[in-house]
């Protein structure tokens, strides 16, 4: 299997994360990618290439151009504000404010962007992210192209949190979602995308809610218990055009690879009847038994055992990477998927 | 002129405050009621007497229950789930998710109940908000059995960005809302609440958004260049009922007393049309020349001329301290507008 992968991934290193009341050093580090990549070439999972430079056009398929425009400038604005180092969301459109008018003032603007204050803005994130959507991008067209049955694009920073103009959960430019739309432009009919990150893929979801040629189905922790806690519940189904294009799993603290693996299979058998043209997964492997941040029960045999069963879908297949914390294991659990797909 | 003061405004001491990015020592701290209340003290502004207890009544009648429950628990519940220290919101129901459901999870609870992440929760905050709330109901006592014309209520924590069933920008419950809902239930058919502070009172204008027996109205720093900003543009004049009985005055960064005095006397025209039975003033002392987060020109001398231009509506009124953060300074400002009032 062949992995895309940039070293520009690095320029995303931030400082800081806001974590339980307290800025620690952030989960989602460039550690995680370099772990990743040092686990797809010692074991040899296949060769390694560059992204192709996409542009922006594939971005703004799927994205707001207020958010992307946002998402650009933002550093600039915020130091000729005068503020110094990282910025988090002092307050936001909230529940109790209508949010008529996007703010001209740069924190307000950054609430009004944002999703959650994990997340920081810093120098280099806006060149991180463009690399990591032309990572997805090439990843998909090599399995668009014909020239590939499967890849893998090692995105970072991850993008399934990221809505159609909202940043957060570590995310910035969903690149499933990205992919699924530039699959979708190509000539693809139907996109599925698998989210087995132990988040809900709470910006996915939204960006393809009212529409029938994504079908996108997520098992992840009960948002009752973890982030994104306010998106993720069984009831969610879709809307308008894309009622019953939307399946979530969410499961309860502790859960076991068992219980898991009955919603994947239940998702498989939706997959299957949906027929796609090509499959996308939101590959994130926080649902590992030791992951700080997470609490489902994944052993390191788990990963390959799940691999193998999405191959027998026997469809093109899109690994997007996305989350997992337990940055020393990232690179066995990551690459177990992948060669339990090839097995 | 009367001032209602409990020294257990101190119980609300929290460390942390997140502003531009980084955790600083919160602006709103114990100091601004210390001096203002050597303020009243020293320049002789009248007798300062302790609030009753007038328990939590009060509070649901303008608060959620659910709310006020958060409030009261929240502390123990995140010490219990292992977290130490302060807590600020993670994440929150952001505009692409629908939060169907409130989390169970302690931080889940905190994003759901949250509307900034400038204030922080801290042990203390339940007693210090309970206080405070009856400071400012004793002092509406005060009027409302006919004992004085006017009174000041020396509220700390602040209220007036506290909506239904949120509480931030340093405020947790409403005590302007709750106050006037008492005046309502204890007989006025109308009051207005005049809200001077250089903030909007987003709280306020929600609580009251669709009734026409509490007439609002707010001059503020415009909400696109300053917090809350999402809530406090001109063209919010309230619904069903309530249209007509909310207005906004926004005004410009570096606006001079001028621009705001015309704001003022086209508000207490308003007031004056309405014929409200009593007035209560959120009164913040945010909007002095150099207040460190604000940007409104007022001079000590300014705070003299509106106290005494309030006054000439003659009707029965209520202080309620809301901002300021100009510290040592903010003594003088505030019983200037008290002075002024009754010169
Ligand atoms: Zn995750
Ligand atoms: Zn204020």
């Amino acid at each position: 299997m062949k992995t895309v992968f940039s070293e520009k991934h690095k320029l995303r290193d931030a400082k800081g994360e806001l974590y339980q009341g307290e800025f620690v050093a952030p989960f989602e580090c460039p550690r995680r990618a370099e772990i990743i990549i040092g686990a797809v070439r010692n074991r040899g999972l296949g060769e390694v290439l560059e992204p192709a430079d996409y542009g922006l056009d594939p971005v703004m398929a799927v994205h707001d151009a207020g958010f992307v425009d946002f998402l650009r400038t933002f550093m600039d604005d915020w130091e000729a504000a005068g503020f110094k180092g990282e910025a988090l969301a002092p307050c936001w459109p909230s529940r109790s404010m209508t949010a008529s008018q996007i703010p001209l003032h740069v924190e307000g603007r950054l609430g009004y962007y944002a999703l959650s204050t994990d997340t920081v803005m810093s120098r280099g994130t806006w060149e991180a992210a463009m690399s990591s959507k032309d990572v997805a991008l090439t990843a998909t067209d090599l399995v668009l192209d014909g020239k590939e049955n499967v890849a893998f694009g090692l995105c970072r920073p991850p993008g399934h949190h990221a809505a159609t103009d909202q940043f957060g959960g570590y995310c910035f430019f969903n690149n499933a979602a990205i992919s699924a739309q530039h699959a979708l432009d190509k000539g693809c009919a139907k996109v599925a995308i698998l989210d087995v990150d132990f988040h809900h893929g709470n910006g996915t979801q939204e960006i393809f809610y009212d529409r029938d040629d994504v079908l996108f189905l997520s098992l992840h922790g009960d948002p009752m218990h973890t982030f994104p806690h306010f998106l993720g519940h069984a009831g969610e189904t879709g809307k308008g055009a894309g009622e019953g294009f939307n399946w979530n799993y969410p499961l309860p603290p502790g859960a076991s690879y068992q219980m898991w693996l009955a919603k994947l299979q239940d998702a498989l058998a939706r997959i299957q009847a949906y027929d796609p043209d090509m499959v996308i997964v939101s590959l994130g492997v926080d649902t590992f038994e030791h992951d700080p941040i997470s609490f489902f029960k994944l052993t390191h045999d788990d990963f390959v055992d799940y691999g193998r069963r999405i191959a027998t879908l026997g469809k093109p297949t899109v690994y997007v990477m996305e989350g997992g914390y337990a940055v020393e294991e990232i690179g066995i659990n990551t690459t177990n998927v992948l060669f339990g797909h090839e097995s």
